[in-house]
């Protein structure tokens, strides 16, 4: 799995560009992907009541095809909380696309990221179009990357190949956001390409298995956006000797390097100056396990205290406490941290242990820290991406215009 | 109702003290308080599954018998986590203020807040239990809403009289905490006092409809303790005419008089610049409007914003689109904020209003903000209580040492 690399373009046949359009003062703000005809995508999309207008046009378009040439993305507008003049702003978007195209606008998905309750600017998409088509290529990924960002710190890109029966089978990934941290800057969008013919459900099954073990288990401040989308687009060259095969391969790859996007993003979580892996063993389901391993993730008290470098056990077996927790034993739990200056062991039956004060502030001095939890009720485990809670969250959702 | 007044003392009989015994550095950090003969407790606790030791204890022991002498409080050290040494040193407790009260150790309730996981000093209890019993007094319920501060910024009390059928009934309380916003310090306790004569299980009717209405509609940072308690005691002294309709007027008295204390403890919420009202309107059930109220009420991204003063209502109604809202319409929110400076309506059908900003910076600016939100679906209300998300909150909660 490589980082920076070739991201969406390691699929022969996928085109990118990003350019500046104007939706934000400055970086560029539109993302044009245009696949070989016949490719094929699925969609998961943001569980929020409240969806943005591109979320509601491409879930309602997916439900009647699978075949699409070419997706627009736009940051800096979330089109969200639009009412109707936000439906049309989306159509608008797709007809302008598919004009410079010459495609057919139902051949063209939208996405937006950025301000909610603002009307989204069409006419400068319209005044871009045609640079955005001139722009395509087939070594641009990062362009794309980079033109979805809003606060991300650094473009997301990851790309890797696998063999599946002699055959070399590419996904590739952008994406942008850090979870479900800044749902007024239209948080998480992820675009993933491969050339592994599979058909709509299968890609769906793939990526909806893929979400629920990566961009799920991700979080920074428990807030989910009304924007949250990942797109998974196929060109189907490759094709399976085996489809149920391939399918099993291709999940778990594709599991693979979504994991890895969500990782990089809760490194760029919002003032974040720790990377946190809560890994949770011993539950009785993996169901369970994430539900720990979230409860941890979320809770203010646990986050402010890893930015303070302090082992409050305490913290976490309050917040385990509190979690939905099917099978929940309150003097079973142990708890440990670690990272590269050692590790650890704080709590055992949820009581301290009798540990090294110096040892834990080295352990939890490091940039990257493992939080391990065993429920002692179960053998199903799960890891949660998760960062600190610092002085920097507060300052830049504080000080963030609504306007 | 009054502020700091005779608190616990307002009813006849209560006899209060609250000193300092060294379980913490300095200040009052031990409270008693004897009732007289025949006074009757019912509780309500923490619906962590983690619970300290003298919440089990007590737990057992209200389900065992309803009448009581003495409830004995520290603060400094919340007995929890400390597995059956923790037990151990709650019946121990129990006793010591038994024999020096010359009751039974079973007339003796217990309770803790302050740090978690780390043995109770039951010798300092021992060593000054002489010296607490020959304080008690029926003036001094200020010392015992002292002795049982943890980082509150100030001591909390209330009382009040009201008419019943020509008879004059008085409510008394104290509470400690911000709601759940400190776990490692033990968080909420609170106790209560009345004169009016109902049996246990009608004082657990009015305390539980109290507390759902009141501290349960609070929060800080969303987080429950292992130690919330809270204990309503009747002397019994006034007998009423018509049980039920005592039963009903005390009720609501008893809820306005918890909502008191709960509204006192948002304003001191840890680093709170703010005091923030969500008052939450035109829901389907009761249910709906504190569910909407308490996903405001927890939403970083909603409190960094009112610590910033800006107008983040797309916020708004993204946390509410993620709220467990069993009737919600997505394009009907109505949101306002007021405060003493004016009123100002930023969305209608969950869009935006073409507000005047200045006008809204003047609202928000203020340090009591009230919050109104309509979901428009039906005819139900409720409010919660909370304060904004500062620097301040990540300074306490991140330099706070775990030990």
């Amino acid at each position: 799995m490589k980082e920076l690399n070739k991201g969406l373009n390691i699929v022969p046949g996928i085109q990118t560009t990003g350019l500046h359009i104007g939706l934000k003062q400055s970086n560029k703000d539109f993302a044009l992907l245009s696949m070989p005809k016949g490719a094929t995508v699925a969609g998961v999309f943001t569980r929020n009541k409240i969806k943005a207008a591109p979320v509601i046009y491409d879930q309602a378009l997916l439900e009647k095809k699978s075949v699409y040439k070419a997706i627009a993305v736009n940051s800096g507008n979330a089109n969200a909380m639009n009412g109707e003049a936000g439906l049309r702003a989306v159509e608008e978007t797709a007809e302008i696309v598919a004009g410079a195209l010459k495609i057919e606008p139902d051949e063209v998905l939208v996405c937006s990221t950025g301000v909610q309750g603002v009307p989204l600017n069409v006419q400068a998409i319209a005044d871009h179009i045609d640079e955005a088509v001139a722009g395509l290529q087939t070594d641009n990924s990062l362009d794309a990357a980079n033109a979805i960002r809003t606060t991300d710190s650094h473009p997301k890109m990851l790309d890797m190949t696998f063999d599946l029966g002699g055959q070399s089978v590419h996904i590739g990934g952008i994406a942008k956001g850090s979870g479900m941290i800044h749902p007024n800057m239209g948080t998480m969008l992820s675009f993933l390409t491969t050339d592994l013919d599979l058909d709509q459900s299968d890609l769906k099954k793939a990526l909806t298995h893929a979400v629920d073990r990566s961009f799920n288990r991700l979080s920074i401040d428990g807030d989910t956006s009304t924007n949250d989308s990942c797109l998974l687009i196929s060109t189907g060259q490759v094709k399976p000797d085996n489809k149920e095969e391939a399918l099993a391969s291709f999940t778990e790859k594709l599991t693979e390097l979504c994991q890895g996007l969500a990782k990089i993003m809760a490194q760029d979580g919002e003032g974040a100056t720790k990377y946190i892996e809560v890994f949770i063993e011993g539950a009785a389901s993996e169901e369970d396990a994430v539900a720990a391993g979230m409860a941890l993730a979320t809770s203010p008290l646990m986050k402010t205290a890893l930015f303070g470098q302090e082992p409050h056990w305490q913290r976490a077996l309050t917040a385990l406490g509190n979690a939905d927790i099917q099978v929940f034993e309150p003097e079973k739990i142990d708890l440990s941290f670690s990272s590269e200056a050692g590790k650890v062991d704080l709590a055992k039956n949820s009581q301290a242990l009798d540990f090294d004060g110096a040892q834990a502030q080295a352990v939890l001095s490091a940039k990257e820290i493992n939080m391990e939890v065993h429920l002692n009720v179960g053998s199903s485990k799960a890891s949660v991406w998760t960062c600190d809670f610092s002085y920097d969250y507060v300052k830049i959702n504080s000080e963030e215009k609504a306007y």
